[in-house]
């Protein structure tokens, strides 16, 4: 995996200094992390940053644009060019489709940035840093299961491995949520599992509710499919819901699509009462819920579910174990009415035959031992003891948040643009997560998603203070 | 996973023998193993099959009349009933779409039953028995990463594991294809690399040659994407140039997705001279060359590939490692040219994030040590041994091959409508794969797919004789 942005270049590589550093702001603008129009920092701030020399900066400028990626502006600096992705320019020729084909760019630059981020740079990482993680349990189910050859040898069922969907059955229950093994399904992580309800479950043309703020990801990926997004705004105590009736009375959609626990990215928690009132809503505009539930772990088990609530009749519930046991697993899975599993069941074998059998049988060891929910319930003492930290250190910069951070996430208002904070955040090496990209219009805004595992480190907030201030004084662009 | 069709009534079980009885084809209707208007075994047949008693048979059918799955018609029998999968009734009364959405249950009712098979009396199979293949190997490569806790901890590259996409670039080239590791990406098994580039590089509407015979869950995927299918005659040298380029004349096809060696279901490889005008054609006419080659590791490595002839320009690679390694592990990957990655990188997040970094990780210890290599020279070799004595038994029974086996497969014409064998072959303990599943128009014919690793059972060919002789005796139904 590439390494983060910060790293020092290598002085004694067989590249020179000037060759780094442009691969270096060659991959970013690639990896779409500098956008079309963004300026390089100066030649001066470029070489003190990366304590090199302005003649190495230079070069490495002129090779950025020798190889098409930048141009220069005369008295301006440097600015990212305008490329067209290629596969764009493959279809510019066909005739125009019917669906709405939106490249998904700024959902993906995200999440690759994501992927190559230092965690200990990136108050923006959406998942805990590994070192929160627990190698010791991850080890010792895969020794265990290293010689079970019935496991390893075969495809596996293609519901998945029975011993985890009755593992997953125990913990369900432990929500409140009533599933026997027979109505999971196991997929390659949650993302897989929204996937395979958005193609199962819904149609081009299709409207469908979801939280605003909400995951990107989930927004470009019902974008892609073709789907209407009605956004909801979301609230400390769930969605609004009048908005959320006039919506459903007006489009007629066909699913909701929503966390209910510890709300990425605000934190929010639904409540009971609104819970209630938003399965009524669903009841009498014949709509489907998809709750996913991927923070759960991170939250205390009492806090409601609304598969709990409807018995899984109209809510299909989606979880995995990426922010508790390891994003390297790949194993997520939904739980549905029996009805909706065959169609389900063959939109995942079609996508992909099965998913793996030994790492799902990995995931039913830590269950089963009751190892996954002493893990979790450690994680989630640290992360109390971490967001008090992250609001004190907040606090002294003088920033405020949206509403009190809970689990994993703070919603912090920075009083500014948080997609030009983003910027020169980058630019001194700090990975942010800025509001518009949970927006489903991409509206901008003053909001960040801050990961209160990963900011813990007081030069965050200094250089956080000092970027605001600094855009408080600049005039808006244009 | 559930056991295999003809093993014995449990008779020492808490459920009686009625009930295990009923349950048994209870679930084959689920699968659609047993398809609406299929006969039962008569009541005799049925009590010497399993051992059992007439009495305990009429209980059993009994019960399954009682659940709606049967019907007795008199003097005749019992038969399936016709029920209505709960996917279709829950859109039916919802607008007709654009898109065909034919439900694609003969492909997945294969599929499932290959899941659920017992490989002993499976010779339908589509890969090799579990006791074909090498724990050790696949022991050692997990153990060894057990305690690697980089590759334990994160979501990995999007790309892939970068190890796994380095030896994946060598193996590559062993076949003549230069790939570097920026060219590949990889994915959930090979099937989930297909997926990736229908989602990618086509539309709905969109025209697609296609080798038929050939693989029905991709049939059933294209289909299910709304895309129009192409069906190419596949002969030994492969598909007939002249009917394709007729296709491609008249409805501009997008791509030709196909397997140039060890071709499903025909065991056929490509001839070079057909490669070379086949991408002559694709020149032509523009469109982009699926392949598939995920049987590339029973075949010496000599064999022409597509991707190797054209240099990645217009073909798309696909590979896998089900049939060589294990499929538990659904590692696959795709190689294509630079300025597709980024698209099909895309979709790949959207769809699941990332695939399993520790089993990619695995699968290039596997790879690296060459270990992999020599295991499937092994297998070839025992493979090669294996297809002399299914031809033995074969003409012992007086059966002709379309052409002569090679690889996993054989196209065995057995002079009657294999549709119709399936059934009593079922009813028997046999899984078999009939030709009409290989056709991308369902037609019935006289072919079946034999796997050379599966049907090395002299009673196979016994039984098959006797039911084709029945056959043959009765006159068609209707």
């Amino acid at each position: 995996m590439p390494t983060g942005t910060p790293s020092p270049l290598q002085r004694d590589a067989s590249q020179p200094l000037a060759g780094q550093l442009a691969e270096r702001y060659a991959q970013r603008i690639r990896e779409r992390l500098l956008l079309p129009g963004a300026r390089l920092p100066s030649v001066r701030d470029c070489a003190r940053q990366h304590g090199v020399s302005p003649h190495t900066v230079v070069a490495a400028y002129d090779q950025l644009q020798a190889a098409g990626l930048v141009e220069a502006r005369r008295q301006r600096g440097f600015f990212v060019r305008e490329t067209r992705p290629p596969a764009t320019t493959a279809r510019a020729a066909r005739p125009a489709s019917a669906l709405p084909r939106q490249a998904p760019v700024d959902a993906t630059a995200l999440i690759r940035g994501m992927f190559e981020a230092d965690a200990a740079r990136s108050p923006g990482l959406g998942t805990l840093p590994a070192d929160w993680l627990d190698p010791t349990l991850l080890q010792s189910a895969l020794r265990r299961l290293s010689s079970d050859t019935a496991v390893q040898m075969s495809y596996g069922d293609p519901s998945g491995d029975e011993r985890l969907r009755v593992a997953l059955s125990q913990r369900l229950a432990d929500l409140g949520i009533h599933a026997g093994p027979a109505q999971i399904l196991t997929t390659n992580g949650a993302t897989h599992a929204l996937d395979l309800l958005i193609r199962t479950q819904l149609q081009p043309g299709d409207a469908v509710l979801v939280d605003d703020p909400g995951w990107s990801v989930i927004f470009a990926r019902l974008t892609q499919a073709g789907i209407r997004l009605l956004p909801v705004p979301r609230g400390p105590a769930g969605p609004d819901l009048a908005v959320l009736a006039a919506l459903a009375a007006q489009h007629a959609p066909r699913a909701y699509l929503t966390v209910s626990v510890l709300h990425n990215p605000t934190g929010h928690s639904l409540d009971l009462a609104t819970a209630h009132q938003l399965l009524r809503l669903a009841d009498e505009h014949d709509f489907l819920v998809i709750e996913d539930d991927s923070y759960g772990f991170l939250a205390p088990e009492h806090l409601p579910r609304l598969a709990a609530l409807d018995g899984l009749r109209r809510v299909v519930y989606v979880g995995g174990f990426s922010k508790v046991l390891t994003p390297a697993w790949r194993v997520g899975y939904l739980a549905a009415a029996p009805e909706r599993l065959t169609a389900l069941t063959d939109t995942k074998l079609l996508d992909g035959l099965t998913s793996s059998p030994v790492l799902e049988r990995a995931v039913a060891l830590c269950l089963e031992q009751g190892r996954l929910r002493r893990h979790a319930q450690r994680l989630r003492e640290r992360l109390g003891a971490a967001r008090q930290r992250v609001a004190a250190l907040a606090a002294r910069q003088g920033f405020q948040w949206a509403t009190p951070p809970d689990g994993l996430f703070g919603w912090l208002d920075t009083g500014v643009d948080t997609e030009r904070l983003a910027q020169p955040l980058l630019d001194a090496g700090w990975l942010t997560a800025p509001g518009a990209l949970f927006s489903a219009t991409r509206r901008p805004g003053s909001l960040m998603r801050v990961n209160m595992a990963t900011s813990l480190d007081p030069a965050f907030w200094r250089q956080l203070r000092a970027c605001v201030d600094e855009l408080q004084r600049r005039p808006a662009p244009g």
